[in-house]
């Protein structure tokens, strides 16, 4: 049980919901913008859209938990009924997670091969670094949570390694402005990703009393989900500001 | 607490209900209609589509919000959990607000080097100035209310030196009529604007007598809730028709 002010308790709740319409307008937005890229640009418009529409049901779902395990500012945190469910977070990165980096390697249009041994790397490597960080996020005690976050660094590495020296390469042949604005993507990418290791660092960095595990809290939460907008509906208009330059210097016309 | 008679509780519940229908069948409009505008114009009619469908869905959460803090006529107010949670207008309007002014440039179809530099700059002062109101909103005294409405009131100034002074410029060269809408949807931009510190104010002109109390708070979420339909529905048919003129002065036939 952490206790929270009513301030700290409605600023939480507002920033779920925001969490929750930012997601469902994103998906929206890209759905109905297909058109406007060639079409062998659209599956990376789509997965976008089923990024940011797995990540509106788990807001919608962690809105309604927090709701649910809150009462006169009290939450109920832990993995036992009627508690706040922590784990909608990771469910949801399992499946996002890998979804964002085949988007990326979907709107580079590289030869086959090279994107299927891009992706064949991409996607175990991701779903391990969710997986390993889930038995520290429930962890009481800072050992244990250090211990899994180690873990969950090593496939973060290797995914830092595929993404910048790999695919470093194949970015030397995408046409002008492209290459500029993928960097500006994979930094956005790196400076996002950056944020979850933060929050997840949070209760081990700050003391533990009662006052220091509601602001803990707070901030993990608000942490999680800005870094989930910025990863998954900023990260996604990028990706369709690159399919539109893309398709735009291959003679798709702006007016089409 | 503010006690409502029921008269002014059962008139807030269908003001909330109308905000929502005219949101969400705004956005269907937009969304449907978007082939019989030029492919150029598509962009700011989904944005459109986007404001309202956002909007949408913070009036189905201030509607449902109003039924669970009341009873018997008394709404609890607050942030605390289960109070009326004044939150999510700033919340949509830190959304919509930036969407609508981008929608804007998006319809007037500048060069990329204009639009860019005129989003750079009406975006994040638009952010800045519904930032600032919010601490203003929840305080419970004049004097930090007037503090933030002032300080939200420079960036408002900032984006009307903008829309009439850098913008003014570009409409010389939009067609006939165009012009003249162009200008008229600037004049409803800033005749609705003006409801919102209107609203805002309310509670400091009146007294603070109890039957005051419950007057204000009515008042203020009519005022803010016309602002929003004139803010977003009917400023989103304008922009349909601004698209649909444009589109016939570049040669899209009226039967296409």
């Amino acid at each position: 049980m952490v206790n929270l002010t009513s301030g700290q308790w409605g600023t939480l709740y507002n920033v779920f919901s925001f969490g929750l319409i930012s997601m469902l307008a994103c998906t929206v937005y890209t759905l109905v913008s297909q058109s406007r890229v060639l079409p062998k640009y659209r599956n990376a418009l789509v997965l976008s859209s089923m990024v940011t529409f797995i990540a509106a049901y788990h807001y919608y779902r962690i809105f309604n938990s927090f709701a649910e395990s809150s009462q006169d500012g009290g939450v109920m945190i832990g993995t036992s009924q009627g508690a706040f469910n922590e784990a909608y977070r990771y469910v949801d990165w399992i499946l996002t997670v890998p979804l964002l980096l085949v988007e990326v390697i979907a709107v580079l249009a590289l030869a086959k091969a090279a994107a299927s041994s891009l992706i064949s790397r991409l996607v175990p490597a991701s779903a391990a670094m969710i997986a390993l960080g889930y038995p520290g996020e429930i962890a009481t005690d800072n050992g244990t949570k250090i211990l899994w976050g180690v873990l969950s660094t090593l496939p973060f590495l290797y995914i830092l390694y595929v993404l910048f020296v790999e695919l470093g390469k194949s970015l030397e042949r995408q046409p002008e402005g492209v290459a500029a604005t993928v960097g500006r993507l994979r930094l956005l990418l790196i400076a996002t990703w950056g944020v979850y290791p933060i929050s997840y660092l949070l209760p081990i960095i700050q003391e533990t009393t009662a006052e220091n595990a509601a602001s803990s809290f707070v901030g993990r939460q608000i942490g999680y989900t800005i870094a989930d907008v910025l990863a998954k509906c900023v990260f996604g208009l990028t990706i369709y500001k690159i399919a539109k330059l893309k398709s735009a210097a291959e003679g798709m016309k702006e007016d089409h």
